[in-house]
């Protein structure tokens, strides 16, 4: 039972934090969001919860059966967290993966190891056979003339460049959305890029495409890295027939299905902290740096909440999103959560595998605050720099209610490696280290209960002299 | 036109080595050692062979068309290197991948990434489901109860262990080619096995297996390292099942073909020193760590020693050999040249991969002599170490004709990544690091060309005085 008054909760507090027993009451939310992160940096429930997830449910593809396992499973973890749970379900188009499969024909025939991608249509069942233009640049597929490509198959195999912080997929990902699309404007009747990856693996990177409209809607595919070297060889030295057969199917009739976790604010309940990440998974691998690690982190620190003597004033929401991967998780939430906008006080959303934190970024409103020298004294010990810049659009389950003036706050991890094993067959639950999704933790749940627990407002000053 | 005295030799000889104009007749040869060494690590020959052989003709299982279009073209590319050139042909039994798929489907559902071992038989074609046990150690299935493994699939998930010399290789070995029949001894109806490799890939090791007489034959495939995790994980949970489907065939009728290119000897041609490697590969990748690259090394020496102003006194002997992954090549080649085994007078093989070689062994008969101490001041700048011990069988190609007393040499390389990706989808072309290959080519052409070159004996008192 959780008591409304403050002085069980300073007590109680101030015993979890025992080094500090000498702190006043101003700085016991530093305190304990201290001892929170301290928690869960040895504690092993977050890399237990991926562990099962991973292996208990595996992959669960947007609209699926898998899919609503994986949030039946959500709902009970959730629960025995400790917190109130609720699940939101909304319609979706599911995309399911078919047959796939790829070969050069001549001059050397071997097979080609690819994957179709999102949303793509499907090759008749006999598959496509056509000679492959292949352009080293996307910028070169760009520049090719109307019906250049009249019955062929246009292959673009540009290199997705590796950084610290995915501005390489970033920069990259016209070349999957809208490659097709560009192909298809002139001429070709299929569409094969380098898959946006920066390992050398033969395991292709799925990943969804957009059609553009009123455009014909041709067959996409991305080639694993290596794949993509041989046609480039082979295409130096002559022409290069391919075949390809992709048969994927769609569901227009699929439900897709968010999981909330809340702790009520013990003083302010219908102001929320949301933090969330993706439940749902691409169907190659079993989804655990995207974005089984992300669920693991924001339930952890709800777990961690939860478990407090006392609820934060502020309600701590965590919202594991479905069908983020075929873009539907920000739209849905922010169409059924439009009237409770300005009630957010702040979202956050970890995206981006099981890596370190390095750096914070705080909303516009509080880049320069009280709040940020709080939180700023917490970071140096976990490994994190707190950023000046603001934070932008935060990521893609967050973006719209982001854009409807939610303050959103960002964590950059490590990215080094994780555009190795992104959307591929290889994103299972051994490439994820105990310590570093740890930290992760750690720093979630310092930054959510601060937020929870002082009451800051973290809208900047013009975005709130909007609100009527 | 080469000519027979010596003295137009030493003359060009002495150009090649340039710094060593003022070397006599006597250190003439390491000279011209060490002059072929020094090309070699600046000649980019061997990597565009190996370039050319994984791109233009790519996989190339044994006793199929893509083997033999490997051998023309090696025909044709020996020959552009100066060789004389021709092939050996031997009858095989083929065996040809079919579909093969795998997955968990109790208690959840989802893929399983495996790939049949080699000489496997077929499932039925709908496949096999059943109940798996899953073993943690090869011991622990050798130690189950006969009848133990009754209508089930038995799985051993023991981990292979990365070593720089292989030697984790060959003790995992008998897991796979003997687990089939030991479980199928148990009563089990399939078997899988962790693959043999040091990866954390969703790609599987392919790899030959044998059975054993007098037992029933049961479908066996190896599971990639992360789904040997997850069936582990699984069963340590509760019951599992598991679907298979292999769909392998045989042929047997096959022919492999083994190539031959020879750089006559100009005083006792009929003294033949073999250098080899394999030209077969498995079909999931496209063979260029194994054995491309092997191909790719003796491929250069002979290039290098056919280019000498005159041909060493010895003939010299590049074999590329067929149906290796099949476990043909060393008993046919020893059939086939049992007659001339006493003149084989040193047999060298290169299997293991594309990186630096780190130590050479010489035959018992060499280890301290005159000879060694000349090839082990070529050594250092190249990065090697002669051990004391002596060679052992070599490798699978020339082990028959080691066992009929042919002196072996070694040349050991840097394995400790080799079985990241041996026997995967991921041998391809972009593993193999160019400098890396020049320096095989480099030990192998100065050691290959002293033995052609100085006459010397390096068969052991013991092994000559039991020849007749």
């Amino acid at each position: 039972m959780v008591g409304r008054s403050r002085w069980p909760f300073v007590i109680a507090a101030a015993l979890i934090a025992a080094p500090y027993l000498t702190a006043t009451a101003q700085d016991l939310p530093q305190k304990t969001a201290q001892a929170l992160a301290n928690k869960a940096l040895s504690d092993d429930w977050s890399y237990k919860f991926l562990e099962s997830l991973t292996s208990e449910i595996g992959p669960r593809l947007a609209g699926t059966d898998a899919e609503a396992r994986a949030a039946a499973w959500a709902v009970t973890r959730l629960k025995a967290a400790g917190m109130e749970v609720h699940t939101e379900s909304f319609p979706m188009v599911a995309w399911l993966r078919g047959v796939e499969t790829g070969a050069i024909v001549q001059p050397a025939p071997q097979r080609l190891v690819l994957t179709a991608l999102g949303g793509s249509v499907a090759t008749p069942p006999e598959g496509i056979e056509a000679q492959v233009v292949v352009f080293r640049t996307y910028a070169e597929l760009l520049a090719a003339a109307p019906g250049s490509l009249d019955g062929k198959i246009a292959a673009v195999t540009e290199h997705m460049v590796r950084t610290m912080d995915g501005m390489g997929y970033g920069l990259a990902n016209p070349i999957r959305r809208q490659g097709a699309s560009e192909a298809a404007r002139r001429g070709a009747i299929a569409y094969l890029l380098r898959s946006l990856g920066t390992d050398n693996h033969r395991l292709a990177h799925a990943g969804a495409l957009n059609y553009a409209n009123g455009l014909g809607k041709i067959p996409a595919a991305a080639l694993a890295n290596p794949d993509a070297d041989q046609l480039e060889r082979l295409s130096a030295l002559g022409p290069v027939t391919v075949h390809i057969t992709l048969t994927p199917t769609e569901n227009k009739d699929a439900q897709s299905i968010t999981v909330v976790g809340e702790i009520k604010g013990r003083e302010t309940p219908d102001e929320v902290v949301l933090i969330g990440a993706h439940l749902d998974s691409w169907d190659l691998g079993t989804g655990a740096i995207d974005d089984g690690a992300g669920d693991a982190i924001v339930s952890g620190v709800g777990r961690l909440i939860a478990a407090l003597p006392e609820h934060p004033k502020r309600t701590v929401r965590v919202v594991l999103f479905g069908a983020e991967e075929m873009g539907y998780s920000g739209k849905a939430y922010e169409k059924a959560h439009a009237r409770e906008a300005a009630k957010i006080v702040m979202a956050g959303e970890t995206d981006f595998g099981a890596r370190r934190v390095y750096e914070m970024r705080l909303p516009a409103g509080a880049t320069d605050s009280a709040f940020a020298r709080t939180i700023a004294g917490l970071l140096p010990p976990l490994g994190v720099l707190l950023v000046p810049e603001p934070a932008q659009h935060g990521g893609s389950d967050i973006q719209e209610i982001g854009a409807d003036g939610t303050p959103i706050v960002s964590l950059s991890q490590n990215g080094l490696d994780y555009f190795d094993i992104h959307h591929t067959a290889d994103d299972t639950f051994d490439k994820v280290e105990a310590a570093e999704l740890a930290q992760n933790v750690a720093v979630w749940a310092a930054l959510t209960y601060l937020v929870a627990e002082t009451g800051v407002d973290l809208r900047s000053p013009a975005k709130s002299a909007e609100k009527p």
